[in-house]
Protein backbone atom coordinates (compact mmCIF):
# COMPACT_ATOMS: atom_id res chain seq x y z
CA UNK A 1 0.00 0.00 0.00
CA UNK A 2 2.94 2.39 -0.26
CA UNK A 3 2.52 3.85 -3.61
CA UNK A 4 -1.32 4.33 -2.55
CA UNK A 5 0.21 7.04 -0.66
CA UNK A 6 1.75 9.18 -3.39
CA UNK A 7 -1.72 9.97 -4.97
CA UNK A 8 -4.32 9.54 -2.15
CA UNK A 9 -5.16 11.46 1.56
CA UNK A 10 -4.66 9.48 4.69
CA UNK A 11 -8.46 9.11 5.16
CA UNK A 12 -8.44 7.27 1.61
CA UNK A 13 -4.91 5.32 2.39
CA UNK A 14 -6.71 3.81 5.54
CA UNK A 15 -10.09 3.04 3.53
CA UNK A 16 -7.89 0.67 1.09
CA UNK A 17 -5.70 -0.45 4.45
CA UNK A 18 -9.08 -1.45 6.05
CA UNK A 19 -10.64 -3.39 2.43
CA UNK A 20 -7.19 -5.28 2.23
CA UNK A 21 -7.05 -6.40 5.81
CA UNK A 22 -9.98 -8.23 4.87
CA UNK A 23 -9.19 -11.90 4.97
CA UNK A 24 -11.89 -12.49 1.64
CA UNK A 25 -9.84 -9.76 -0.46
CA UNK A 26 -7.36 -10.76 -3.14
CA UNK A 27 -6.73 -7.18 -3.58
CA UNK A 28 -7.88 -3.93 -4.78
CA UNK A 29 -7.16 -1.47 -7.54
CA UNK A 30 -7.84 2.07 -8.14
CA UNK A 31 -8.51 3.06 -11.93
CA UNK A 32 -8.07 7.00 -12.80
CA UNK A 33 -11.02 8.37 -15.23
CA UNK A 34 -8.25 7.53 -18.24
CA UNK A 35 -8.59 3.49 -17.51
CA UNK A 36 -5.47 2.62 -16.31
CA UNK A 37 -4.70 1.44 -12.72
CA UNK A 38 -3.70 4.15 -10.12
CA UNK A 39 -2.94 2.14 -7.54
CA UNK A 40 -3.27 -1.72 -6.62
CA UNK A 41 -2.04 -4.17 -4.40
CA UNK A 42 -2.52 -7.04 -7.09
CA UNK A 43 0.32 -7.50 -10.51
CA UNK A 44 0.37 -5.13 -12.90
CA UNK A 45 -1.11 -7.84 -15.45
CA UNK A 46 -4.06 -8.81 -13.20
CA UNK A 47 -4.51 -4.92 -12.57
CA UNK A 48 -4.49 -3.70 -15.80
CA UNK A 49 -6.91 -6.88 -16.60
CA UNK A 50 -9.54 -6.31 -14.08
CA UNK A 51 -8.93 -2.38 -15.36
CA UNK A 52 -10.24 -2.64 -18.65
CA UNK A 53 -13.22 -5.40 -18.16
CA UNK A 54 -14.31 -3.94 -14.96
CA UNK A 55 -14.87 -0.29 -16.08
CA UNK A 56 -16.35 -1.36 -19.30
CA UNK A 57 -18.75 -3.32 -18.05
CA UNK A 58 -19.71 -0.61 -15.41
CA UNK A 59 -20.07 1.88 -18.14
CA UNK A 60 -22.59 -0.63 -19.90
CA UNK A 61 -24.26 -0.87 -16.58
CA UNK A 62 -24.24 2.34 -16.31
CA UNK A 63 -25.95 3.33 -19.28
CA UNK A 64 -28.45 0.43 -18.91
CA UNK A 65 -29.72 1.99 -16.04
CA UNK A 66 -29.94 5.29 -17.72
CA UNK A 67 -32.31 4.11 -19.95
CA UNK A 68 -34.04 1.88 -17.60
CA UNK A 69 -34.56 5.16 -15.31
CA UNK A 70 -32.77 8.98 -16.43
CA UNK A 71 -32.49 9.65 -13.03
CA UNK A 72 -31.30 6.22 -11.62
CA UNK A 73 -27.54 6.05 -10.89
CA UNK A 74 -25.03 3.30 -10.15
CA UNK A 75 -23.60 2.76 -7.26
CA UNK A 76 -22.17 -1.14 -7.22
CA UNK A 77 -21.76 -3.99 -9.04
CA UNK A 78 -20.84 -7.27 -7.96
CA UNK A 79 -20.02 -10.18 -10.47
CA UNK A 80 -19.73 -13.30 -8.61
CA UNK A 81 -18.11 -16.07 -10.68
CA UNK A 82 -16.65 -19.82 -10.00
CA UNK A 83 -13.73 -18.77 -8.81
CA UNK A 84 -13.76 -15.21 -7.69
CA UNK A 85 -15.89 -12.27 -6.51
CA UNK A 86 -15.57 -8.51 -8.36
CA UNK A 87 -16.95 -5.96 -7.29
CA UNK A 88 -16.87 -2.33 -9.21
CA UNK A 89 -17.60 0.98 -7.27
CA UNK A 90 -18.21 3.75 -9.59
CA UNK A 91 -17.00 7.42 -9.35
CA UNK A 92 -16.90 10.32 -11.56
CA UNK A 93 -12.49 10.46 -11.25
CA UNK A 94 -12.02 6.86 -10.09
CA UNK A 95 -13.72 3.55 -10.32
CA UNK A 96 -12.26 1.17 -7.01
CA UNK A 97 -12.62 -1.97 -7.93
CA UNK A 98 -11.98 -4.82 -4.88
CA UNK A 99 -11.53 -8.61 -6.19
CA UNK A 100 -12.32 -11.11 -3.59
CA UNK A 101 -12.33 -14.82 -3.24
CA UNK A 102 -15.45 -16.93 -3.72
CA UNK A 103 -16.41 -17.10 0.02
CA UNK B 1 -47.23 -16.86 -9.58
CA UNK B 2 -50.70 -18.34 -11.40
CA UNK B 3 -48.59 -17.97 -14.60
CA UNK B 4 -45.67 -19.81 -13.60
CA UNK B 5 -47.44 -22.80 -13.17
CA UNK B 6 -47.61 -23.28 -16.57
CA UNK B 7 -44.22 -23.22 -17.55
CA UNK B 8 -42.02 -24.67 -14.43
CA UNK B 9 -42.28 -27.76 -12.02
CA UNK B 10 -43.76 -27.54 -8.56
CA UNK B 11 -40.00 -27.27 -7.23
CA UNK B 12 -39.10 -23.80 -9.48
CA UNK B 13 -42.88 -22.60 -8.54
CA UNK B 14 -41.85 -23.14 -4.90
CA UNK B 15 -38.60 -21.60 -5.41
CA UNK B 16 -40.25 -18.26 -7.17
CA UNK B 17 -42.86 -17.92 -4.44
CA UNK B 18 -40.17 -18.36 -1.63
CA UNK B 19 -37.69 -15.38 -3.61
CA UNK B 20 -41.08 -12.96 -3.93
CA UNK B 21 -42.35 -13.71 -0.51
CA UNK B 22 -39.22 -11.62 0.73
CA UNK B 23 -40.29 -8.29 2.15
CA UNK B 24 -37.09 -6.81 0.08
CA UNK B 25 -38.19 -8.26 -3.70
CA UNK B 26 -40.14 -5.88 -5.68
CA UNK B 27 -40.95 -8.59 -8.48
CA UNK B 28 -38.96 -11.58 -10.67
CA UNK B 29 -38.63 -12.03 -14.01
CA UNK B 30 -37.66 -15.38 -15.62
CA UNK B 31 -36.17 -14.48 -19.66
CA UNK B 32 -36.20 -17.43 -21.53
CA UNK B 33 -33.07 -18.11 -24.07
CA UNK B 34 -34.71 -16.02 -27.33
CA UNK B 35 -34.54 -13.10 -24.28
CA UNK B 36 -38.36 -12.85 -24.03
CA UNK B 37 -40.01 -12.75 -20.51
CA UNK B 38 -41.42 -15.83 -19.35
CA UNK B 39 -42.87 -15.35 -15.97
CA UNK B 40 -42.79 -12.22 -14.41
CA UNK B 41 -44.81 -10.89 -11.21
CA UNK B 42 -43.95 -7.02 -12.65
CA UNK B 43 -46.15 -5.28 -14.78
CA UNK B 44 -45.05 -6.40 -18.92
CA UNK B 45 -43.32 -3.20 -19.45
CA UNK B 46 -40.87 -3.14 -16.78
CA UNK B 47 -40.34 -6.93 -16.86
CA UNK B 48 -39.42 -6.34 -20.71
CA UNK B 49 -37.08 -3.75 -20.40
CA UNK B 50 -34.90 -5.29 -17.60
CA UNK B 51 -35.10 -8.23 -19.12
CA UNK B 52 -33.74 -6.78 -22.58
CA UNK B 53 -31.25 -4.93 -20.37
CA UNK B 54 -30.28 -7.16 -17.73
CA UNK B 55 -29.64 -10.18 -20.05
CA UNK B 56 -27.15 -8.09 -22.32
CA UNK B 57 -25.77 -7.29 -19.02
CA UNK B 58 -25.05 -10.52 -18.19
CA UNK B 59 -23.47 -11.67 -21.54
CA UNK B 60 -21.01 -8.43 -21.54
CA UNK B 61 -20.15 -9.54 -17.80
CA UNK B 62 -19.92 -13.32 -18.85
CA UNK B 63 -17.48 -12.30 -22.58
CA UNK B 64 -15.37 -9.83 -20.15
CA UNK B 65 -14.98 -12.87 -17.50
CA UNK B 66 -13.97 -15.55 -20.28
CA UNK B 67 -11.38 -13.13 -21.51
CA UNK B 68 -9.82 -13.03 -18.47
CA UNK B 69 -10.43 -16.38 -17.01
CA UNK B 70 -11.52 -18.79 -20.29
CA UNK B 71 -12.11 -22.04 -17.33
CA UNK B 72 -14.22 -19.52 -15.39
CA UNK B 73 -18.40 -19.25 -15.30
CA UNK B 74 -20.52 -16.16 -13.90
CA UNK B 75 -22.96 -17.03 -10.92
CA UNK B 76 -24.58 -14.07 -10.34
CA UNK B 77 -24.04 -10.18 -11.24
CA UNK B 78 -25.74 -7.78 -8.89
CA UNK B 79 -26.64 -4.34 -9.82
CA UNK B 80 -26.84 -1.70 -7.02
CA UNK B 81 -28.10 1.38 -7.95
CA UNK B 82 -29.24 4.72 -6.17
CA UNK B 83 -33.07 3.38 -6.16
CA UNK B 84 -33.36 -0.03 -6.66
CA UNK B 85 -31.10 -3.52 -6.37
CA UNK B 86 -31.11 -5.83 -9.65
CA UNK B 87 -29.54 -9.45 -9.81
CA UNK B 88 -29.23 -11.22 -12.89
CA UNK B 89 -28.92 -15.46 -12.51
CA UNK B 90 -28.11 -17.07 -15.66
CA UNK B 91 -28.29 -20.04 -16.65
CA UNK B 92 -28.46 -22.01 -19.96
CA UNK B 93 -31.62 -22.24 -20.86
CA UNK B 94 -33.00 -18.94 -18.43
CA UNK B 95 -32.30 -16.07 -16.74
CA UNK B 96 -33.96 -15.53 -13.53
CA UNK B 97 -33.83 -11.42 -12.56
CA UNK B 98 -34.66 -10.58 -9.00
CA UNK B 99 -35.56 -6.29 -8.52
CA UNK B 100 -35.35 -5.53 -5.21
CA UNK B 101 -36.04 -2.60 -3.11
CA UNK B 102 -32.64 -0.60 -1.72
CA UNK B 103 -31.64 -1.56 1.57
Amino acid sequence: MEIAQNYMGPGATNTMTRINENGNVVGTIIVNCEGFPETTTLDSLTAATYSTHMRNLSHFASNALKEIDVTDELMVLRMVSKKTEAVVVPDKEFHLIVLMRRR
